[in-house]
């Protein structure tokens, strides 16, 4: 490295072990923590709050915290958090597996919130008093500003809004990460407000370093730990056959005259189905592509590295262990063409709205007229959380929402009669792709959005069961305007819960 | 008046009756209309096109329109082309009874769009050709500008894209309207959008004129015929609670210090509830208000006339017959407290979300965890449609929705224990109001948003039932982050649809 991770020689001074730092958290805070689809959680002081909180028990006083992030993080922090029974509340997105299961035993209360909404809800003091913040950085200046790590998530605003400030100072990340961010110092709150200058996704608007007043700075802790980087995956067949139709649709909107030949800047969810997509974009016939998105996964990395995509803004990393050690070697050769920003703007529905973003999201189920879930398993269950899926669906310029048709080897069925729960509703939803085929919804009245779904997007196992109740509803529903059997309209979930199986 | 209406002479010579202009309508067009609300829709030419399909239906060859609009219109408008079968498919909302039936019967389409997205839609060309335009207008300068109605709507929108442009110039509204208006030129497709520049709800960013090349003008028609303008109905008992609730939390907000004591601008919908908080807020402690809004009904002239309101922004009136009595005689006087824009701009949610709009909506129903139901009786039936409700409170600084807690003389509960649609997920509301109480939803996970629900929202006549859902699926739910009986959670509505009454 060659370089003092902590040059601020009155920060240096700051620097003490994780368990001190943890022991400056008190019982019932509000903490704030760094952190983004695995990538730039703190990674020694929640282990240590978590160890903390564990003695506390064993002895009879047990305590606990809320923590906010920005998403989702590690089992360094969520898992060993949760599995501590340390967790009062927890916002504004998971994907722990430990939290999941202390979240629908009733346990653990959580939040599912908008991940462009949270910055403003703190600031405007709506979630009560953030106490303390937590955040990862990869190095600390002479003059004392902080160099992001691998995500920027809500740290901005933690680090602003809490009454003192925790560094963890992470060696494991490139020093060469100096210069990649753009921290936007112009939010405010109205009647304060004015437009943000963003009109292109490259655009930088601001500082690459966090601001924090050296004595809001309670602590420094200094690591070395590698971000979670799940392996990557090689897409499935359902997955290239969803990005099959969904590159066929954007080629033929291009031919259409509906979208620029280079297509409008992308967004993209993480997993099988996105790499599969952008697998799919790499090979496909678009140059000079642009995206503007949460997370920067391998796929993007590789369009990044052909030259597909020109440059891509985001609010993290996600990537797998190789990808990462890619960054961390050569992250001065992408610091021109990656941006990482607060998710406050990185989601902003302004800019999102301005660009014109072909937002592209998995979801758990859709219903016959469009509505999607993607939250809950049968109505009750969450999953993981909405995330940032509705700041860019609702304003996107076309909204795709991409899965296989089925799931649990077929004993779920993706395509419903009605949805168990709502997250992003029949007047958001532009476009639904299966590996059975793609609906274009746009400018279809609800019948008409039921055949195309029926006859495109759901398995054949199921399409007579869908059919055999759309036929029934538009004969007996008392509206036929959006026709339903309400008696029966959560049946297949219904069945499911009480068989293992949607099948009739 | 003593001023020509259609000042330019070349126009002058394109002045036809009514009829002559319906004949340039063809079967299957798709026509944009003006109107929003019941103002400024066109009074003359939708009446003779109706004619027109009706006696073609008795020659035996029926034929049929496409009709988009701003929002609403009146009986001249949706009412006899609906009555004569004469519309193939309707956009983006209505609140005719003729058009609600048959939509209903399955006998007419109906797409229920966000307000803000339309011109977008239209514009990307998501939603087929525009054929013609069909824009009523106070009058047209000697240049052949043209002076905006009532109501402005979709207006600009409809002459840009429309092939040919059907004017009626309707000499009942006010020649003092010209200059009231706020035209903005600056929209553009990706990727060439740039910010918005309004930062203030009274902010003029654009020109006073509707402007549309001479030669797209296929014909005028003169018409003297007044809006629909409903009578204005006091305030009943149950309104004037929910807006008491309201504005005792307002004052609450303003002195935690989480609201400036001049509030941020005031988003409210029409009707009785609508009323009642506006009344409310003439009545009370505000000062120096400025409302952000689609529509100026009655009660907010009443707020600028005495002062309380200082500007208003929004675009149509929805005015009482006194009212509108008041804006014809005195437009001059209200010029420079009233801007009236595209619905794009009034409902934009970049603008929206700038400003910190506070936004109040009526809704049907209301759930456990806070999801809103604004648009389906009993899930199947349409009633109007989400209107602007979405583009506001998705994006609103705090969303409220109001409604009584009971509808059919206390057959039906609004708070059910899942609603039958979602036009509002639980991610975007903040509070519910009903004359029982408010509900407070911010920062609270889904059991803790039932608990305050049912406590203070729910009719004491449904709180027992309500109660009994919520234990028994705190016991039984297979998840416990939302508890639901998946077998029952629509079981009220099945009732009521089996017994004409929601309870037990």
């Amino acid at each position: 490295m060659g370089k003092m991770r902590v040059a601020s020689a009155e920060l240096r001074r700051k620097v003490v072990p994780a368990d001190a730092a943890a022991a400056l958290i008190p019982a019932g805070a509000n903490v704030g923590m760094s952190g983004f689809t695995g990538a730039g959680y703190p990674k020694a002081v929640p282990l240590a709050l978590a160890r903390r909180i564990s003695e506390a028990t064993a002895a009879g006083t047990p305590f606990r915290v809320s923590v906010w992030t920005g998403a989702s993080t590690a089992p360094e922090l969520d898992g060993a958090l949760a599995e501590a029974d340390g967790i009062e509340l927890r916002l504004p997105y998971q994907s722990d597996p430990v939290s999941r299961r202390k979240i629908n035993a009733g346990l653990m209360e959580y939040i599912d919130v908008h991940l462009s909404h949270v910055a403003q809800l703190v600031w405007e003091g709506f979630l009560g008093h953030l106490d303390v913040a937590l955040v990862e950085v990869s190095g600390i200046t002479e003059d004392g500003r902080l160099v992001p790590s691998s995500s920027v998530g809500n740290n901005k605003t933690w680090i602003d809004q809490a009454e003192r400030v925790i560094v963890e100072v992470n060696s494991w990340q490139s020093t060469e990460l100096e210069g990649l961010h753009d921290i936007y110092y112009g939010t405010a709150l109205p009647p304060h407000r004015v437009p943000i200058p963003l009109a292109r996704p490259g655009d930088r608007i601001g500082t690459p370093y966090l601001v924090c007043p050296p004595e809001k700075i309670a602590a420094v802790v200094e690591t070395d730990r590698p971000d979670r980087n799940s392996p990557f995956t090689e897409p499935d067949d359902a997955s290239r056959r969803i990005a099959g139709h969904l590159l066929e649709f954007l080629e033929h909107e291009v031919a259409r005259g509906r979208l620029p030949a280079n297509l409008l800047p992308l967004q993209s969810g993480v997993g099988n189905v996105a790499n599969a997509v952008l697998n799919g974009l790499g090979a496909g016939p678009f140059e000079n592509l642009t995206a503007y998105t949460e997370v920067i996964q391998d796929g993007m990395l590789g369009l990044l590295r052909s030259g597909t995509l020109s440059v891509a803004s985001a609010t993290a990393f996600s990537l797998s262990p190789v990808a990462a050690e890619e960054i961390n070697a050569n992250a001065a050769a992408y610091r021109d063409r990656i941006v990482l920003r607060p998710q406050e703007i990185s989601n902003h529905p302004e800019v999102v709205r301005r660009l014109g973003v072909l937002a592209m999201n998995g979801i758990i189920e859709a219903d016959l007229y469009g509505n999607i879930n993607s939250t809950h398993l049968m109505g009750s269950q969450i999953q993981n959380g909405i995330g940032g899926s509705g700041d860019f669906a609702r304003n996107a310029y076309i909204s795709f929402f991409l899965t296989p048709s089925t799931a649990k080897a077929g004993a779920i069925s993706s395509i419903v009669p009605m949805v168990s729960h709502v997250d992003h509703t029949e007047h958001d939803v532009h476009v639904l792709v299966t590996e059975q085929g793609l609906a274009d919804l746009r400018g279809l009245a609800p019948r008409r959005r039921a055949r195309q779904i029926i006859d495109r997007c759901a398995h054949p196992d199921y399409r007579p069961l869908l059919e055999d109740y759309h036929q029934r509803a538009l004969a007996e529903s008392p509206g036929k305007h959006t026709p339903h059997l309400i008696g029966e309209a959560l049946g297949w979930h219904e069945r499911y819960l009480a068989t293992g199986s949607m099948r009739a």
